[in-house]
């Protein structure tokens, strides 16, 4: 368990979220890359009412935000690639796996995440909502076309460096958005993909932090 | 003028597009990141007929790609910071600048283009279908909130650290996406920051190459 108070790399996630995110909030890709190099991290828990001033230190009062010893970020994109700094197990150093590594983890965060973005809007937030009824077919079919074009990228490797990386932390956790769709569950070789991700025993550490911080925060029922 | 025939590091564009995405093809962004350290960089122009084998090299088949002297990459905002480890006009090398950079760069790319991403599905992809006509209010709602905090957050500064940085180019060439829609035009301080990134000799160059381009590899006039 790598998540020991009082380590100097602080993690903020939230005390609690709704049954629908639990396991899906994006504290899970520090948490996991974490795990994946062995690296301490504290937790920081804030409520859904954030503390005063902090859009300071996220600008859309999102989670995660990290503090690394003084040094502090927002976005788990960018934290992702901070963590890949410090181990070769997550990002190796020679110039075309970093570039390699760079190019998947921008490829998961701006060309597939938006797409389960709006997924999500269809899906859940604006469910019931006519445009999301009308909306849901053109943007099925264009999530679709991408994920053949990564399927085919992936070819038979397990990985999509060959080797894992942080660039598979970062398309895995985007991907899991899906998971239970028809556009992920009739394409065997990426629903394998996340499957191999899941089953890392870094992930499943990450996941089990996240799940307990919410179980031990849950609202008393009325 | 950066753009040198034979010179080893290689952006890919398109040899012509449609009027309505000129100018704001993602090939603009290395360019611009290059013209402004002073990097040459030789051109490899494309059809939209791509060639062969062109997704193994980019797996949504888009622009741009770059070949830096034998290192090969894809994702505008991989090729942005892969750019800027080169120089520190685009990333200062102490620990809080690199990490706000990578913060504010993955801000622009997954927090703030998926929903320009939306609007141009909105009102240029999908125009006069119904679902974009209902969908357009809430999208420019949640975009309009993510404005006034990144609003917030330039506050009296000219650029995202202060100095200007990579996540600039990131963020205007996002910004740019909607720069003629009320949501920015009503906002000054956003489309004034816009105005400050396209004043810059640099991008004022790296358009100039991306349209000569365009204007040398016009169809002919039936």
């Amino acid at each position: 368990m790598a998540v020991v108070d009082g380590a100097p790399f602080e993690i903020t996630a939230f005390k609690w979220v709704p049954d629908f995110a639990q396991g899906f909030v994006r504290d899970l890709r520090p948490r996991w890359a974490c795990e994946e190099i062995g690296l301490d991290y504290s937790e920081r828990l804030i409520g859904l009412e954030k503390p005063k001033d902090y859009f300071d230190e996220q600008p859309w009062g999102q989670v995660p935000v990290i503090d690394d010893d003084g040094i502090k970020m927002f976005e788990s994109g960018a934290i992702l690639l901070h963590i890949a700094e410090k181990d070769e197990r997550l990002m190796r150093n020679d110039p075309q796996s970093r570039a390699s590594t760079l190019s998947w983890v921008f490829a998961a965060f701006n060309s597939l995440e938006p797409l389960f973005f709006e997924l999500g809007n269809v899906d859940l937030f604006a469910k019931g909502q006519q445009w999301a009824e009308l909306r849901r077919p053109s943007l099925i079919e264009f999530l679709g076309q991408r994920l053949d074009r990564l399927s085919d990228a992936l070819g038979d490797a397990d990985w999509l460096l060959g080797e894992f990386s942080v660039a598979d932390i970062a398309m895995v956790t985007v991907l899991r958005n899906g998971r239970d769709d028809d556009v992920i569950t009739s394409r065997p070789s990426i629903a394998a993909y996340i499957e191999r991700g899941e089953a890392r025993p870094a992930f499943k550490r990450a996941m089990a932090s996240q799940l307990a911080a919410f179980a031990e925060h849950a609202p008393q029922a009325a």
